[in-house]
């Protein structure tokens, strides 16, 4: 079937299976290769001029993590697929399928994914976004004075 | 387990049963009720002042369809339950779990679930958007001059 466009917008872009869509890249999670993760992929689903926020969709393999980091933006995460647990400021939480996470400026985060399955998450940011910051071996210091914060990142 | 709040924002809403959220309200689709819908809710996942997007799911009951409208902002869906059928344009597309859509500016759309399920979608906004127009008499009759589109919108 051919592509429709409107305006050179592509109105419908079919899923396939294993979380992947037509016409959608699948990218490294970061360009920049300083940051602390594993086993992480990237999909940007709708980023567009006319549209002031974008929707990206990660997948972190069973035992991957995303970059532990913070910035001015916030992150609204729904789980769209497998179970994990996230560490936002000082509370690790469980997530299962379509839990909503939301993480306010300048808060430290990381998603893990589950041992036995992928953790795949849909993930809406404002366009126009700072760079996350990645924490000091003080930062971290503070971090894993918490006994849970600790085995979360451990895990 | 006690609501975790960093700064007034509930970090984590569980997702609940028949996909609804904690802390999340079901909401009548809209408030105006000049425009032609049939059994569809809302649920505003992500609004925040730090967010200039808005994330919502729409759940149209079998057989149900959503107001037939356009308007300047976009709208980038993606289904995340069940199937059905949306008008885009001039174009009348099938629609699986998980399949995106985006709808530019000033183009008429609805989506309509199947007979047998329901249809869930998730839409993202821009938070600062024009209000729908709702088709003319006019618009109606031009639209209904495709057999496809009348069909659709029959169904």
């Amino acid at each position: 079937m051919a592509e429709t466009k409107i305006r050179d917008t592509v109105v419908h872009r079919k899923a396939r299976s294993g979380y992947r869509w037509d016409g959608v890249e699948l990218l490294p999670y970061k360009e920049d290769d300083r940051a602390l993760f594993k086993a992480i992929t990237r999909q940007v689903l709708f980023a567009d001029p006319a549209l002031t926020g974008e929707l990206r969709y990660f997948e972190v393999a069973p035992g991957g993590f995303s970059t532990l980091e913070r910035h001015q933006h916030m992150h609204a995460v729904l789980i769209l697929r497998g179970r994990g647990h996230c560490l936002v400021g000082t509370e690790v939480k469980s997530l299962e399928t379509r839990d909503l996470v939301t993480v306010p400026a300048l808060t430290w985060h990381q998603f893990r994914a589950s041992k036995g399955e992928p953790l795949g998450y849909l993930c809406m940011v404002n366009a126009l976004r700072d760079k996350p910051q990645l924490p000091s071996a003080q930062d971290l210091v503070r971090l894993e004075a918490d006994p849970a914060i600790a085995e979360f990142l451990r895990s």
